[in-house]
């Protein structure tokens, strides 16, 4: 499919535009991928970690049907069948023309921009991403996803403005999907105080979408950068939309979602965040605003954190998670004692007990040894954790 | 101190109407000590338990100094200093007198309507209940607390109204603090729809506290109760708000804050209801409103659960608690790995072996024994919790 591209001049230099001083084949094969298969497709992805991207693609179209250790021989059948309807080397040709076009770059996993953030979705990674405007802008920390509802209140417009802002300010990368309501407000915030900004796309970065925010898109790529999985001249579908989602919780220190409705997209995104260990955060708002429902349900379903200011949502990243901070305790009974206490209020030995599943005596000798530790303290009416270790739970 | 009140036919008269055939002595030396100690004398509490009420009482007041097991000697001479200032037996013949007046019945511990949920506050139970009204309010379940600020928006208000209007019509008792604001709205609703309400005073149930709230504390009397454990003739103070706030949290089986400011005494009820292991819910609201700033707090700080409907309310006593569901679970690695997957996203087995502490294998193990028993279920991208048993994490 790509054999002979790397001889094509017109080919080459384009490739030379996108991403200097790399080599070619690398590049090609991948592109040729991002052709072939859609986003998130975890056969591809199982095929590429074994066989590396280049041999992956001979085996995908061309080589011998054989069973690969992590790739099941029905699983690469089936793959094939998706792949070939697509193996024709004129849309590997079409694809990085139409990058060129745009002054799109070539941003491939290894690069000094690419966000390692993203090597956690594993097989489902993207096997490159294209970007217009500055790649660092995906490797700068933190990164906050900001997403919501693009039918948004006035007041979640507004909270968005006000968080995005607040953020970029203090030089976080605000991570949005670039959709009309929360994501355009929080996109336009950070250009409004100069900050960093990435629009993450469905379709390809040679299309503005939504149309509406043609103005908006090319100013976030002036200063920041808009970025996709998918080659230019894709249309973004359903299916993109929700592929999409995952980069954003992906490539993002913390996810906030500011309103959502009942089955908003965003609560998707929200649910990679939290499959991801990422730390998610909803706003809430009135409990009559269809707006707002879908971050309630996080709240109540998803166990979001509750963020109501901008300090609160730093505090999302700026603490070590809960799976980290529990993982430099050596022994697992301390683990459940503390997740006995992971709220604030003070509890009995006799509740943690019956909380950890511990017996008093055991749950009392834990608590011993933490307090000591300073992660717990003895108060009126029982223990409770620490201050200062209060995000430990 | 009521040696001879037992002899005094006008204290018998009053109370065999408070508290009919039962036995005077017993009733006289609670009454006595309602008299003597604040509400929740932790002291007062610990010899009572020991000795029982009347032997206490004679201990507190003329017995000798000796040094009991549960009762240190310290703590004993302090309780004995605090508790002789009120050993009079005129200030137990005003209290009886007083209740009859108003037509206040005793209830105390042990008796058909006392609430036995207020045993949970061990050695800071009450020593005994006045109440106006139906004494029966106080052992129909479910009861629930309703509960919020005196400065309570519009929003608020309504949403109190809704959710008290539409659980006491379901049957539950409203519980509630009489105050302006939540209380009011909530404790109108209830009885708007002809369903019981209680309110509990932090002063004597003969005073109308607030005062613009003496209609609707005769409503409430007419159908449900008003309630309080300090005699007639005492004046609400600080301290005592904060003692009664424990009897809110203790007798309901679930406390829902509606709206609250960032140091509203009503998170003081919360965070009893929290130490006593009771269901604890909060109501959102925008964030821009000061009014929703202390429910938002309970979110981010008490894992208060996120309510934002009547339903939502009545799940949360619906459900067994937390600590009853895990404790039926046999195997702590269980209660672990359960742990990892409270929210409601799928995870790895990596990520639940990070949350869990448990090894990959350990933990795997663990879900597929889960998965028999239906309460975990495989999904694309890991493991969650099956639907329905959503309350277990």
């Amino acid at each position: 499919m790509i054999d002979s591209l790397g001889d094509d001049p017109d080919v080459c230099s384009a490739l030379d535009e996108m991403r200097p001083h790399e080599h070619r084949g690398e590049a090609l094969a991948r592109i040729a991928w991002s052709v072939l298969a859609e986003p998130g497709d975890g056969v591809a992805g199982a095929l590429i970690a074994e066989l590396g991207v280049r041999e992956a693609l001979d085996v995908a179209l061309v080589g011998p049907s054989r069973v690969h250790s992590g790739v099941g021989g029905q699983a690469l059948a089936e793959g094939r069948a998706r792949w070939k309807a697509r193996g024709d080397s004129r849309a590997v040709v079409d694809a990085i023309r139409s990058a060129r076009d745009v002054g799109a770059r070539l941003v491939l996993p290894g690069d000094a921009n690419w966000p390692v953030a993203l090597d956690d979705l594993g097989a489902h990674a993207p096997t490159l991403l294209w970007v217009r405007g500055d790649p660092r802008s995906l490797s700068v920390d933190p990164r906050v996803a900001i997403i919501g509802a693009r039918a948004a209140s006035g007041y979640g417009e507004m909270l968005a403005a006000e968080f995005a802002g607040d953020l970029a300010t203090a030089g976080a990368v605000i991570v949005s999907g670039g959709a009309y309501g929360i994501d355009g407000a929080a996109h336009r915030a950070a250009l409004g105080v100069d900050g960093r900004t990435v629009a993450f796309l469905a379709g390809g970065v040679d299309r503005a979408y939504p149309q509406g925010h043609r103005d908006l898109l090319r100013r976030i790529v002036d200063t920041g950068a808009v970025v996709s999985e998918v080659p230019c001249g894709t249309a973004p579908t359903k299916w993109r939309f929700l592929a999409r989602n995952r980069l954003i919780a992906a490539v993002s220190q913390a996810t906030v979602v500011v309103e959502a409705g009942w089955r908003s997209g965003s609560l998707n995104t929200a649910g990679h965040a939290a499959a991801l260990g990422r730390p998610l955060g909803a706003v809430p708002g009135p409990v009559t605003s269809a707006a707002s429902a879908g971050c309630h349900r996080l709240l109540r379903e998803y166990d979001a954190r509750c963020v109501t200011t901008a300090a609160e949502i730093r505090e999302l990243w700026g603490g070590a998670s809960h799976a980290q901070e529990h993982a430099v305790l050596s022994d697992p009974d301390q683990v459940r004692v503390l997740d006995a206490i992971a709220g604030r209020s003070a509890l009995s030995i006799l509740e943690i007990s019956r909380r950890s599943g511990l017996a008093p005596e055991k749950a009392s000798a834990m608590l011993g040894v933490l307090e000591l530790d300073g992660v717990v303290r003895r108060v009126e009416g029982g223990w409770q954790k620490a201050r200062g270790g209060g995000r430990r739970g």
